[in-house]
């Protein structure tokens, strides 16, 4: 059965920690690239300001990481349109918390099955992978909010 | 050693690819939420329009994925701003293609190191990530054209 394990995997759960932490510092980069007042009131087409989008950001990733190791689903922080200075010292706070709970994860637990907070059923890996989809998603939303600011963005490929 | 690489596995190789499958089957819907002629020239910020957003996805997965199998690494489809019933056709011959190639790809050869076309050296399951985050972040682009257009997309979590 090991042999078997071991023939299945496409990544580790250390290089997904890493991957994941290479997009938050690039969607760190979109943050800090938004004038303060466009960050909080900036819109197209009726969606949300990128403020309240990266808060949504901060409420799914550490309290979901801290409900994976634990099965205790705490909220994270509310959701509303914070100033960008707020923003970034919670997101560090965040990487910090991700940083530490990740490698406590036992390895099998990624294919466990979960109620994420009580109301979403997911595979593990699959929760995790949707925190990390929906950070890209959103983040290049805020690409396009800053290209029609005329504000060049940081470059998609760079993730230190 | 077996041992230790089973204890390694965030994800197999075979969840990833449904995984890829399911954003692919939601960016075809995205594709298909286009009016034709917005499809091709539609722009905000100065950005591409989704045609050569999607025809640089189209020219990037299927090739690459058949670049890791067999170490060679040919050219897509030319990066030009095909019209949607196109790009849907080509869509789904990459969809299927990506379904049979996929497979015969060693699963140790997810965590070896190549030279993309010649150019991008990475770990395979970096790059294939790449691929993945790469079409996260154009389709999200896409959901802001089609929401300042005044067109509702496809819901982000159905993956079908």
């Amino acid at each position: 059965m090991a042999g078997s394990s071991a023939a299945d995997t496409f990544i580790s759960p250390q290089a997904l920690l890493a991957h994941w932490q290479g997009h938050r510092a690039l969607t760190r980069r979109v943050i800090e690239a938004f004038p303060d007042d466009k960050f909080t009131t900036y819109s197209i087409g009726g969606m949300r300001p990128f403020s309240l989008m990266s808060v949504e950001l901060l409420r799914m990733a550490a309290p979901t990481v801290h409900g994976v190791l634990t099965g205790d689903w705490k909220e994270g922080v509310k959701a509303e349109a914070l100033p960008k200075a707020d923003v970034l010292r919670l997101w560090d706070e965040s990487t910090m918390e991700l940083d530490a709970t990740w490698p406590k994860i036992p390895v099998a637990r990624f294919q466990e099955t979960v109620k994420a907070f009580g109301q979403w059923e997911s595979r593990v890996n699959d929760l995790v992978l949707y925190l990390v989809d929906n950070e890209v998603h959103h983040r290049a939303q805020g690409y396009v909010y800053l290209r029609s600011l005329g504000i060049e963005p940081p470059h998609f490929w760079e993730r230190k």
